[in-house]
């Protein structure tokens, strides 16, 4: 048996203390260079794999700093403070030299305490009650991925119309495969820019920066599976060549996972 | 004349290249070593006084590794890559040597392009309408804003009640002071945390992370001056010992400025 796509995407070599050597995968490429997500996943996956890490990531935000050429890349992930319950990481993803990517990420001790969701999953249908879409976009990571949308999918007709940037869709790893962080770093910058839905237009857009929060522990991962999430984005503003993004994404029991915002660059 | 505190709060001494030394000021101190806010402002500052910074800040996240002593401490500052309209910059702060703050942030040469503001400022009473709070906390930093609370501002009674975590308020620098990027960033960190708003309950609670994003450039903030912005906040999860916040400021003119996340450790 073949392993899965994503996780020959996230495979890295050690190369010396703290620094690992990745590649681009074909399935997870985007319009230019590899798709935004998978390049988090693997930022990510250094911290996951490093020796001295404590607990579970809480939050990640990754830096998008320049276009990532096909081809080897270096993640180098540091601590740089760890304390009883809480751990500090420094990231950056180099190629060249260049830095492409930095970012920081947080994990911790987690303990269970008073809990509750404030954010609760929109009344929508079920994944299997929704069609597969009739458009899927030129981009090959799109592929990794089933969608079950149920509103503000890819645009059918680019005629700039449109009054909300609201996306709600069911989506899961095609084929399908357990969740873990890094995969949940990865589909949360799963949703198309929020322009795109909002304008009907095409633009030339960029993420330049993106935070993502993780709700849940690994038992609620194993609770979760392989199961689709319903995913929500929408913009708040639009300003002046960028715009920003809030999502969640919601396990098909209705529990939070992740919240996630980013904020995108645009031309025009 | 004396200067503003918060100018005071923000000064910041060159020690070497990319490296400045700052105080922390009392009219910013919260419960345990400063205000958070404070501390991300001072972060920022060093990339706006930085002689290699191109354009305003688009994009900051820090990260509160430890508590901040009351007294001096550093600030790094370097820009990991320069693109021709976007910057990527590094941040620690550090005392003794030790890390207490790590943090990324963007800046970016902003041009005029198709705009809109997608999430409206919500309709509520001006502040001129609204009464100063009949509770302050006894954190002093909330001396040095000036609230008018609509609601969920800081509990009267303790009961372990509410519903929601939804806080709405006026709020603007006391005195007041024309708004810049760095009050913006501090000001993001100005909402009581949410599980107090939540639950009406005292639990041990610390920022662990904050993102803002800054739709607002200098004309903006001009046009702005130093009037009153709504803050909104609201959780979406509270989860095995942390919680997330939303949050939302707009000008008196109903113009989106600032949209800000955090995730915040509590203990019980």
């Amino acid at each position: 048996m073949v392993g899965h796509p994503f996780d020959a995407a996230v495979a890295l070599q050690p190369l010396r203390d703290g620094v690992w050597q990745g590649q681009t995968h074909p399935a997870y490429a985007g319009m230019v260079g590899p798709f935004g997500g998978i390049t988090a996943a693997q930022a990510l996956q250094a911290v996951m794999l490093h020796p001295q890490r404590q607990g579970e990531p809480v939050a990640l935000t990754v830096n998008f700093c320049a276009a990532v050429a096909d081809g080897s890349f270096e993640v180098h992930a540091r601590a740089a403070r760890t304390n009883r319950s809480t751990q500090h990481w420094l990231i950056e993803v180099q190629q060249q030299g260049q830095v492409v990517m930095t970012g920081t990420a947080v994990t911790a001790l987690r303990r269970e305490t008073w809990s509750v969701d404030e954010e609760p999953m929109p009344s929508c249908p079920g994944p299997h009650e929704c069609a597969a879409p009739s458009v899927l976009p030129p981009l090959p990571f799109t592929r990794a991925y089933a969608f079950r949308p149920i509103q503000g999918h890819w645009p059918e007709v680019w005629d700039g119309s449109g009054e909300t940037s609201l996306t709600q869709t069911w989506v899961r790893d095609q084929p399908p495969r357990p969740w873990d962080f890094a995969s949940l770093a990865c589909v949360a910058d799963v949703f198309f820019p929020r322009l795109f839905i909002r304008r009907a237009t095409y633009v030339p857009v960029g993420t330049v920066s993106m935070t993502v929060y993780f709700h849940a522990g690994s038992p609620q991962l194993e609770r979760t599976g392989d199961a689709f999430l319903l995913g929500q984005a929408r913009a708040q503003a639009f300003r002046n060549g960028f715009f920003d993004q809030t999502s969640q994404l919601w396990s098909d029991q209705g529990v939070l996972l992740v919240t996630t915002h980013q904020i995108v660059y645009y031309k025009q």
